[in-house]
């Protein structure tokens, strides 16, 4: 199952792609980050941002995507850009006809660590030993989307019969 | 010029499309809704949203679009689904070529009636009567997104020796 995570931003957005056919053996195809231009007014930018997840899209060839819900609790003016971005990438998907999931990022720490609280190092230490790699990935929008395409891999897991069962993340 | 309002929404999007030459010939080309499928997954939702605006650009023919931004200050959940839906707008205006100004609920309020605290009913009176119609317009959303077209039309009048000079609303 190839399962294409995406860390929603608008300046940078982080996609990671895994490989998994059991919990042992997922591991990383790609990863990385698109970018918008910063100086640029906020509709070429999400016009840009659509661009490149189609051709993330294109190359990275995923049978499932993952995005990180969105969690207003910071900054609510970078939430909303967030949200505009978020948009654009659930669009994207349902155009490439690709099923979406999406997790909270209590969700995510939850999955890889068993705790809620867990810190933003402890995930991407986690993500590096579970996909077996020697330094974690880079830049952090990268690991964060590695992050929420393990979870989706722990929680589809659930389904008995091994068919692709995923538990009630499927967004409404 | 013309100029096509749009009130930003994923389960209902008002657009409106006004035509001016003087402050007192605006006049209403064309007004609606596109709708969306409540019991669709949020992503088919922003991708019938995409599809939707991209057939009102196509027939309306703006040269300008007008768009209401985002104001969080009621139900933040709604919030992020305008916010995902303005995403989608944002992208199609620009993927068009078209330019893109927005205006905050405030200067709308502002530009029709002369003060913020305006309630609805009176900015969709204003709206009527600054088109010269009978009725106001229906649905709400299309009311809206005319007054939305209608501030981004009085704004431009500032500019000096006729030219579409946009006050400093132009979004960065």
């Amino acid at each position: 199952m190839r399962i294409l995570g995406i860390d929603p931003g608008i300046g940078i957005c982080g996609f990671g792609l895994i490989e998994t056919s059991s919990r042992a053996s997922a591991r990383a195809l790609d990863y990385g980050a698109v970018t918008t231009e910063v100086a640029a007014p906020l509709p070429a930018r999400l016009l840009e941002l659509y661009e490149s997840l189609k051709e993330v899209f294109e190359q990275t060839k995923p049978e499932v995507v993952a995005v990180e819900k969105l969690f207003f609790s910071k900054n609510i003016t970078t939430g909303i850009a967030v949200a505009e971005a978020r948009g654009i990438i659930l669009m994207a998907a349902e155009q490439k006809g690709l099923p979406v999931y999406e997790y909270t990022p209590n969700e995510i720490k939850k999955s890889l660590t068993g705790y809620g609280a867990a810190t933003k190092a402890q995930i991407q230490e986690m993500v590096r030993v579970h996909l077996g790699l020697e330094k974690k990935p880079k830049p952090d929008d990268a690991a964060d989307a590695l992050a929420v395409a393990i979870t989706c891999s722990f929680l589809y897991r659930q389904g008995q019969n091994g068919e692709y069962k995923f538990s009630n993340s499927r967004n409404k």
